[in-house]
């Protein structure tokens, strides 16, 4: 088979703003499904558009560390370490990041972004170490999975009333199919 | 250095039942820091003890696939696939697993195990594909951390009010360290 | 494809006895060829039965590190370094385990389990880093490989005449095929 | 060790123009020297400037795959493919970005960026998949290493006279030393 | 399928002397392709032969360390580091082998080696850490490409004008391809 | 520090004969401890040296594949593959190789060579895809090691009286010792 530059290159758009979710935000991630000739190769990069209070929620990457620049506006960060002994046992790691800094998310960690500004935007350049890096929305697996994950299970894990978790399932079905 | 039989070896007591946690279960992890000859070699084991109605709470490995075996009771398990594309977006998939079943947590995805017998405990002995896998509780990190997480940036991930927020926190934390 | 519970799953009973082979064990290996969802996970998990004054044979993994713990009885386990410079030229490792306890066998190194107690059956459970860790019984591969290994070559390995390397693999070969 | 945010932060002003050089360019690499909690995790990011006509000339990464997308401008990118059999034996492999677009370029592929507008800068933000991923400057490392390779060699690679390499390297020396 | 040593075998003929190259060497490579139970093994073999005053001319290998040994002769061996911070910024680093003495060029880096000898060829056996390390000339990927680089990119990255280019370009197709 | 090419480099007279041990061979093994600009590059290089029907004895390396061709003489080369399902269950694939031929033992198997002229030494070279492959040499390990294995434990592996085993070892460690 004969390789040419379409192979590796996409037309991606990443200077245009995206219209955001629910929570304020847009994640357009170009890995291997848009550029076949990153197979095998360890990466991928994204834009992240937030609106005016938006966030990139709570979510983590089973594959990949995500290091990240700010280009527009300001954008609050952080993540949380994992179990390990105190000092650092499930620790939040936070910061203000202004346009041109640059931050890690080291792979696997829960981490958001926000952009704290009530009035302007905010817009990130992300990479990821893998060509397919996956990503799982807390709230999403843990309230909006399909199907639901038993209130059995949920309720003593949050230490929460059952019918607590039932609404908060309920709640964010409803948000997130209506 | 002259290495011996003890490098690679640890007392664990794996056989011994452990008192469980407010969750009712106790994980007990050989890892490299119990037996400093794993260092590079990419694998750990667990046992894990269950109370009667008591769960391993919804978490995951940031390094690490497991891999289960039920030693006594029933267990009711399960994952959270990915923010896939459909039919396998954020997919529930669980099974309950008796006496020598064996399951697979793929790495880094959202993942519990529940005792659904209110009469006896269960107990599992489960492998890690690293020496040092890592956890994170899912709740402990999100409601639970040090110090909290913003209230502004959990709300809108979770779609409720702050003030749900905040006590969902409170009562997390009281729970935990009172 | 649609992603289900029973790609992660198998009904192994690792629980119940299993009837033991000539040198008196039996591996009960649940690898990538009995849960397809082990693909690129790197673990997989075994239980091993011992019968009494039985052994797992002084055997390697190609490809991985074996970690272990007792469930029943009593082991005698060793393995022996590699051609080092001394003092850990070939050097033999071993420990008496006992129910609970955990013990490392590195990558690559031959090494053996072996139940001291003439009257009980013994149990563990293994894990090993890799989905495929492949398994090389010494003495099956030297003594009894299809075809044989030229007595030329093994009587100068193991310094003994050929006739005796001839009547090692015939008698293997018999024990075996009988 | 209690970790905290700035181990994983960098104040990289990646938003302001940088002074380019001699050949019309500026790479700005925030790798594990910048930020130490890279280590081990496998990935770093760069803002690269382009002058008017300028260009980040042909280098390759020892270690890392880079993935580009353009901030402004237009930049006229390509790479080369090794010695394969052909159709694909060093075929020059090229393409046009405008703001927005992504491209990748392999990894240990000789590759270049030019800025083709004569009145314009242009600015990339590129990710390599890697925490050190090194750059080799094609020139620098050919006519310009310290110190000089000898001209026997190169004379017969790049197949001409002994004193047009001379020539070559004085010339290259001169630019870059004065 | 039923495995067989023709699987892993090549009547490579390595012992014999081969016709040199325009540039007076010959690389006879032993990768996956001729062997292809070499699979996911990493690692290849090669035979070089260098005419007297030959050279295997200035390469890299983008995914693969290179060892090689002195079977005949004598070689001037090089390569340059990457640009690194000071004192080791494209430094050229070299020695002079005789028959049985062993180098090491680290992966992706620029190296060359060189028979010095006008009379007398030589001859070296290198193994490469890769089952397809690939191979980059650096003249011919730089002047040789198909199509050409822009002699816009090439002379401002050579810092010579670019009649200077289309000559070097020029005479490096003629001799290669005439 | 300053790198320089002594980092690289050794002078391993890899062309001279050397005298061979009571098997008839020895391994003149470069690897990260002569040469430490190898560390992380995954690759070290051996000569072998057989006298007349003297062989490099059955032996695995642990972290290691190996590609060999044969410099001098006829090589009767072999490997058993692992515990696999028939048709490939301990097979023994072996090969004549002659002066140029190239032929792979997989990581992790028993593999050996064999001089089968009795009057002619041969002489290879092989390459390790590890730059600390190790070696376990099986006759060495089974029963030569120290302190010895247990006779209760090699005699069931081997299908042979303890008394056996015991004259084995007994005279593998006179023949080694004295």
């Amino acid at each position: 088979m004969e390789v040419n530059a379409d192979n590796f290159f996409k037309a991606a758009a990443l200077d245009k703003p995206r219209v955001t979710n629910k929570v304020g935000s847009n994640v357009t991630l170009i890995n291997v499904m848009q550029i076949a000739g990153l197979n095998t190769l360890g990466i991928s990069i994204a834009r992240i558009d937030y609106a005016p209070l938006g966030q990139n929620p709570p979510h983590t990457h089973p594959r990949a560390t995500e290091i990240l620049t700010v280009l527009e506006g300001t954008l609050y960060v952080g993540f949380v370490t994992s179990n390990q002994p105190a000092p650092n046992r499930n620790k939040f790691l936070s910061k203000v990041l202004n346009k041109g800094d640059v931050f890690v998310f080291p792979a696997g960690l829960i981490h958001f972004q926000f952009n704290p500004n009530p009035h302007k935007p905010a817009v990130a350049i992300a990479a990821l170490s893998s060509q397919n890096p996956g990503a799982i929305t807390i709230a999403n697996a843990v309230f909006g999975s399909d199907p639901q994950i038993s209130d059995d299970v949920l309720a003593k894990a949050f230490q929460v009333e059952k019918n607590t978790i039932d609404w908060l399932q309920a709640q964010f079905w409803e948000n997130n199919h209506n």
